[in-house]
């Protein structure tokens, strides 16, 4: 299961705003609809926005037809900085960006520099996969025998390049026989939860069950929830870290229920410049995403709305952090610093 | 504002699952049908139902045509019964229905009983109202100054006789210049915060800002929430209560936060036949309502759901319940049976 697929010349995204109704792949040939792909959450997930950007990269060099090397450089920072203001919160989008510049180098126009830049959104795709999978591998451990697990948006195949993180290590406790009981928390306003993570589940045959956000507590305080696993759009060096909004409560409840809370992500996610979570821009997204939904208005005109994108669960109410260089435990900034620096 | 009116020999009740779009009032003349509009949440809050099963039993007296005193009676407890089988957890629906068959006693058919259930009703609606009121002027004194209130699902006007119970605080409170801001929880499934709560609080001009449910944690965590005030469906002898599904993850946030969580109610919401919240039975409802919108689909086919329409928040986390008798403090079951056994 994936939704970024690099055709060569032109870049694939599965329309995640279209799922579970419909399976609809778009094209794109042009960086900027891309950018704007990433701004509308057609593709969406930490992970899976820094892949789309790095082919995106490419779609730019491929647009440049000029023989000048200092212009083609310079359109290529545009799309660059045009591809890093689509969203402000996942730092994986700026990692990819960096280290498709990186790649770039000097390298001169569309001819010489294409392959290069194509090599590199492959490796980023590709270790992306392998990072998810070593995840996967990783995180099973603590899963326990007949586990009844709670995720919250969707941290899954779609939302990374393949396999995904939280449901990495659920696909992976699943092959074990370990996995009784997936409970996905719808995910409001978007529902990434409801469209994205139940449809991953129920396509792979793995039991899940859709709650709406705020029945959360209520299994806890009944004994049904045994793990949280969630995913992680940016982690600041101290194991603060940003994640859909919600995630802070989900972590306030399974702090008070005594229930162990993982945080899962690959090393991309991790911001080691920023020491603790306040330096985490948090995006603000349109009222229309909490007044309407398909178009039908669900609340009177004239009333304010608080509609941030992210919010932030400080270190201290994680048990763990699960990467691809295996389950990281307290003190987090030591052991992220160790692993990462 | 109100939801529900008597009018001589029918009932109407202003349909509030059009709300906030269209403000449309059906009349009623048939006491299945009112059972059915309490099913599919035409009217409802505890003391609505309540309100309008009593106006229904008049219907019902309304409808038998006959002589026969016995036979009137079997009519009338067939009447309740449905009525009583119409929504399990909120107490007001038995206590109205048990008050109602009180006053009609061994009464004879229709024109000796009506009048008296009618009587009975309207006593019963205008109670409501006046204990509304007591409720807002006892709980405005527990508001500070520049209050930031949260509030979940709807209990205002419209879930009451008139006023409402946790927004006739905040209606009292605002009145006395307290309120800087009310979030109304949007309250997933059925969106009453949204599409009620905050519809009534527009019309009367009270400052409103809407979120989705798992937005109260971050507001909380950037100390932008001085109260919580909620309603309940019903309150057992120490104090446990039922209330709409979320109001128990709310509770353990405020908890969390050290801020201060109210349940507002009538004497008519307390259950003290019932030691604790165990003995609440919660209502669950069709999978539908999570898994659509306004004929949506929002989840795939073949994911299993959880739709409890209610938790059960154990005594311990209230800070205090403010009733038309004043506001009460631990230890509640104590307070409880001194001012209402």
């Amino acid at each position: 299961m994936d939704a970024i697929r690099w055709q060569g010349n032109s870049l694939a995204l599965l329309d995640q705003t279209r799922l579970p109704v419909e399976e609809v792949w778009n094209t794109y040939t042009d960086y900027r609809k891309v950018a704007d792909a990433i701004r509308r959450l057609v593709v969406r997930g930490a992970p899976a926005i820094g892949v789309a950007a790095a082919y995106a990269l490419c779609l730019a060099a491929m647009e440049y037809k000029g023989q000048n090397p200092e212009e083609f450089q310079k359109s290529m920072a545009a799309a660059s900085a045009e591809l890093a203001a689509s969203r402000p919160t996942a730092v994986n989008l700026f990692w990819a960006l960096d280290r498709m510049g990186l790649a770039l180098g000097a390298a001169g126009c569309g001819a010489e520099a294409l392959p290069i830049l194509i090599r590199e959104a492959e490796a980023i795709h590709r270790e992306d996969v392998a990072m998810n999978r070593a995840i996967g591998a990783a995180g099973a451990a603590i899963v326990p025998h007949g586990a009844r697990i709670l995720t919250h948006c969707n941290a899954g195949a779609i939302a990374t390049g393949g396999y995904g993180t939280a449901l990495g290590v659920v696909r992976s406790a699943f092959t074990q026989g370990k996995v009784e009981m997936v409970y996905c928390d719808e995910t409001r306003p978007l529902l990434q939860g409801a469209r994205l993570t139940a449809w991953e589940l129920v396509k792979d045959g793995i039991p899940a069950t859709l709650i709406t956000d705020n029945m959360a507590a209520s299994l806890m305080a009944q004994g049904k929830i045994d793990l949280v696993l969630l995913g992680c759009d940016r982690m600041a060096a101290n194991g603060d870290f940003a994640n859909k909004i919600g995630t802070y409560g989900v972590a306030v409840l399974a702090h008070y229920h005594g229930i162990p809370f993982y945080s899962v992500l690959p090393s991309s996610t991790i911001d080691l410049s920023i020491p603790d979570g306040s330096h985490i821009p948090i995006e603000q997204r349109e009222a229309s995403e909490v007044t309407h939904f398909a178009g039908v208005r669900t609340a009177p005109e004239g009333v304010g709305v608080y509609n941030p994108a992210f919010d932030v669960t400080p270190h201290r109410l994680l048990t763990g952090i699960i990467t691809e260089k295996g389950v990281i435990h307290p003190p987090f900034a030591e052991q992220l610093a160790e692993r990462f620096g």
